[in-house]
């Protein structure tokens, strides 16, 4: 899996004093950039690949401020052209927030999904859930 | 259903040129504050009762800088102590993005769950989805 | 004076309970949309033209949740290719914060700073601080 | 001085392909979190001292996603109760931005401001510019 430690912003904060849950989403994809790295090498928009279709965002336990917080990614399943993550937020050893992401390789210029190649497809799989 | 008109912010795009996706889930939750209102009448935090428990987000097409979005909220299901939305966003007459979102009144004091009262019970059946 | 009303977000809390610092910037950003309009008519970031540099915010009073606040935006100075705004922060009748913004209006193809064509400059004009 | 590593998010970026400007009030603000727990050890917002009363960012080039950006913090004048701080912003070896900011310490329950303790001070003295 994908591992990314997170230092929480007092900005991330909200007025009940836990991290907002509108900021889980933020972090979340903040741990994909070693993906978003794989399908477009160069970091460049022009050339950006991943076009996310869905998220689902289980809230278990509070996230606070001053405790660094860790996001894993495992991918969950290689499509075709789609690419199904799983990922989980943990801080002090708790479970507090896990998370299903669908995304599509979609070539922009053409307006259409293209398959994920080879060499990707075998990156990512060293990354299954469940490995 | 309540409805939340948004005026896209540049600091809500991304470098591909499109509204960011974590941008949608802030303003979904925008669009719920005359939901937190109900619950939470004086809007402080010491006494706020909404606490997310999970959002699904399905991103159907792009939402672009310099026209106005609409948020639709509708109440989809009314628990004991839980609270479940449905959501759309629209632009330009299309649908952008749906999602549906599960609360629970909880009273962080005594930090457990309550039933949702009357009042608020009947404040909701009027934007229940489907009427 | 440009005139925006804002509606704070839950997300835009700290957790002292206050609308969060670093949320004013994007306000004041959000309420310069007509402004950037001016200059890219079109809306498209191919064609974006003004670009900041330098912000001065001044924190005068908190900003809260639950109510609505409005940000002023005046022309505080027109030069040969930059822009100076003032800008307020307001709400329950109190100024929260003050704000003065330069921007230049630079063409990003040619990576040069280019006069402010007449037509903007009168447009602007009729927003000038003090008028 | 501090040193706080940032791995911009796709999330921060805007439509014209870089981090946007609003972002580095919140990548500025992040790399204060070990002077707020100086003042704030126990990271509780109940008893947080540190308010902010000005910020001076100078955007002096552009930052990119998909390279670190280094923010560094010098203290650059302790007063009485106010505390000034120097930081700059920096990507692949090129200053990016600037920003003088000022917090007081302020006691939130008795809303007046305070003496800087000793201890505090000579910690921060530690960080403190040209030294």
């Amino acid at each position: 899996m994908y591992t990314k430690i997170i230092e929480p912003r007092v900005s991330e904060t909200d007025g009940v004093g836990h991290i907002y849950n509108t900021t889980l989403p933020i972090w979340l994809e903040a741990a994909r950039n070693p993906i978003f790295k794989l399908f477009t090498p160069d970091d460049s928009f022009q050339n950006w690949k991943m076009i996310i279709l869905n998220i689902n965002v289980d809230y278990v336990s509070q996230v606070y401020f001053g405790k660094e917080a860790i996001v894993y990614t495992w991918v969950k399943k290689i499509g075709t052209s789609s690419l199904e993550l799983y990922e989980e937020i943990h801080q002090n050893g708790s479970l507090c927030a896990r998370c299903k992401a669908i995304y599509v390789n979609y070539n922009m210029e053409e307006q259409k999904s293209k398959p994920i190649p080879k060499s990707i497809r075998e990156a990512l799989e060293k990354h299954l859930y469940g490995k």
